[in-house]
């Protein structure tokens, strides 16, 4: 390129703008057009794209990627196959844009309601993996924003394909091209300017490690719907149907250990925990999850336990490892959920209405939960349709955030003539 | 003060972390019970709160304050009769925490809903009228929110006084008296330290000039809820009544000058001009608003008015100053308002149902109206009750601000021992 990387973003910027005036007044049958032709564009794609694939898969072989990272970044069939059936699913899903709410009278006569609208553009910031490129392009076009998506270096070329499909589809629609722009340099002075146009990007989502979110969280001059740590708590409490807790804690821990919703700490009445631990220990240990306790509930975990530092109960492990506290009251269990919780997802298990009332109320997370796993925290599980991440701010979206959290609500005020006496 | 101010905000932050947590599982009775105490403490105390007004109408007249701003700062009785029955009226208000919405079933069993819960801890920064501090506790107090208020340096010992008032409801209600904070300094260092702390603080709200709020944005590292400018639009419409146009677009401009919500351009459509624009300029004339046109506008005007710069365009007058403009189409309108405009309160005036719908879909503001003045762009009128101000953002709150943009929503899930397959 010979204009800077800075007059590169400002061009994207300014087209993503103008671009979102346009998809503000689409309709909810347009929108789905340009889905569904993009889903099929991918479809007929499917050998470019694994061309494309292959450069980058070589490319970070090359380089030296772990295997982790080359599993994420492989475009599989299977994995093509998911793209269209996202696209497809995003295509039915209900429209947001639009609806109009509490449209009520006032005592001067006027009507005053809500109307929901999209944000406007919308900037994804994300790392490896390519089928984000598709899931966050569909979920802002469906929510009628326009979207400049910014990718790992390491997928460029797979997100150069699948972007090629995406304009397909926009076109046949006869949308504007800038509704879906994919960043074509690897610069990385192309984030900086990104999250540096408040004319031009209403919201930043960064989708990526935890190091990547807090730059952006920092350097960002425009808003940033985040989703940091996952540290997410089940509480047995004194009143907990056995049966109930052990299913819970079982499944809250071990149905996959990686997700951010899954459980880090398990906290346990002292009044069950002679009950609810050592059958515990054993479902852990026979699946290959460590454990470290407080020094009551390594007496009834059994033998292996480690013994649980400080430092243990404000960590993510992501991993087969969990923290065990034996706990005196409510109280105690609401008061470590937010001092050391993230905030994300927690778990009450009981037959106590009055403590039900309570751990709702007091415990400070964007979704508590009870007799429920804390795997359920996810979009799909709530009914969102999709997500494009789960939000752990508390302004604007908290929690799962699907179409709702990337639209807002304008004020309509409806009169005949009134005026303000 | 033999801590630093750094050190000061800090407990003070850790307080108001604290209380928050007292709040959140407060009951209605209880704030409202606070609030009835702390309208009846004002009352009690109206020769103190005299007496330290005075003190800084002293300090400030010695210091070179002019008119305006002495006004601004004297707390008059009928300002204090106001403060009280504010204090009364925001108890009367429900309390929108708690409240449960969409519990719903889900395909795996769970059932999935959100509750409104406070925010947590918010900072306010304002600047010297003193009542400010009763508007703001009062609304935070009554969302279950703990509050910490920065006022002016020049309103030290009016602010001081009122914050004794509170602290002697909360007492009464048996609530924390960090509930509600006054910061007892001047230094400047401690807004600093206010809007960077985000693990005490959850918002600031900005309350004064467009210099203050547009630092504090830059600075804080807490997020902020804005209210920038208000550059508001009347567009009278080719299929316009020309009855309400004439109402709508006198009132807007003149039944106050300096509130945001007050028109800044009039947009008029090329068909309805020369029947619109002559009676409106005797109008304005007679009124006193200085007028500055297009070409064709002042055509149809009438004498003494100016022609209009670019910049008059994006200027918020904030006086009897109103510029105007002929366009051939409501697409003309709409991109006028969408550039030069603030996003803050745009009009229409029509009798046409299709140019209400793309009004209403394709203006990027917080309000839209049909038919009615722009000066209804207020809490009160749109029976919020009351408002902290109005939100420019688009993300969290927008347009003015209540109870209810002072609170979030978190994600709750019932199940019955659910786990996921």
């Amino acid at each position: 390129m010979t204009e800077s990387v800075l007059d590169y973003m400002t061009r994207l910027g300014r087209a993503a703008r103008e671009a979102s005036r346009v998809l503000a007044r689409t309709s909810t049958a347009q929108k789905n057009r340009a889905l569904e032709a993009a889903a099929a564009t991918l479809d007929d794609a499917r050998e470019a794209l694994a061309a494309a694939n292959a450069q980058d898969l070589a490319a970070g072989r090359a380089g030296g990627l772990d295997e982790a990272m080359l599993d994420r970044l492989a475009l599989t069939p299977a994995r093509i196959d998911e793209m269209i059936e996202g696209l497809r699913q995003v295509a039915r899903l209900p429209d947001p844009v639009g609806e109009i709410r509490d449209m009520r009278y006032m005592p001067s006569g006027i009507q005053v309601g809500k109307m929901r609208v999209p944000l406007g553009v919308i900037g994804i910031v994300y790392e490896s993996r390519p089928n984000v490129t598709i899931d966050a392009a569909s979920l802002c076009l469906k929510s009628g924003n326009a979207t400049i998506l910014r990718g790992g270096s390491e997928a460029i070329h797979s997100n150069q394909a699948i972007a090629r499909c995406i304009r397909l589809g926009l076109a046949e629609a006869g949308l504007p091209a800038a509704a879906v722009q994919v960043v074509e340099t690897t610069d990385r002075a192309a984030v900086g300017a990104l999250i540096g146009m408040p004319e031009f990007v209403d919201v930043i989502v960064p989708r990526g490690g935890k190091g990547l979110i807090e730059r952006i969280s920092r350097e960002a001059k425009v808003p940033v719907i985040k989703h940091l740590d996952g540290i997410c708590h089940v509480y047995i409490d004194s009143a907990a149907d056995l049966d109930k807790a052990i299913r819970v804690a079982d499944n809250a821990k071990t149905q996959r250990f990686a997700p951010c919703n899954t459980m880090e700490t398990l906290l346990v009445h002292a009044a069950i925990a002679a009950r609810a631990l050592p059958p515990l220990g054993e479902i852990y240990r026979a699946k290959g999850v460590e454990l470290r306790g407080c020094p009551r509930s390594r007496e009834l975990l059994g033998p292996g336990t480690l013994e649980a530092s400080e430092e243990d109960w404000s960590s993510e492990y992501n991993a087969p490892i969990l923290s065990v506290r034996v706990v005196d009251s409510l109280d105690e269990a609401i008061a470590h959920i937010n001092r050391y919780g993230s905030h994300h997802t927690d778990a009450i298990v009981t037959e106590s209405f009055t403590d039900v009332r309570r751990f709702l109320a007091e415990v400070d997370s964007s979704s508590v939960m009870v007799n429920a796993s804390t795997r359920f925290a996810d979009g799909f599980e709530y009914g969102l349709g999709a997500e494009i991440g789960i939000s752990t701010d508390k302004l604007h979206a908290r929690g799962p955030v699907g179409l709702e959290g990337l639209t807002s609500e304008k004020y309509v005020v409806f009169g005949d003539g009134h005026v303000r006496g």
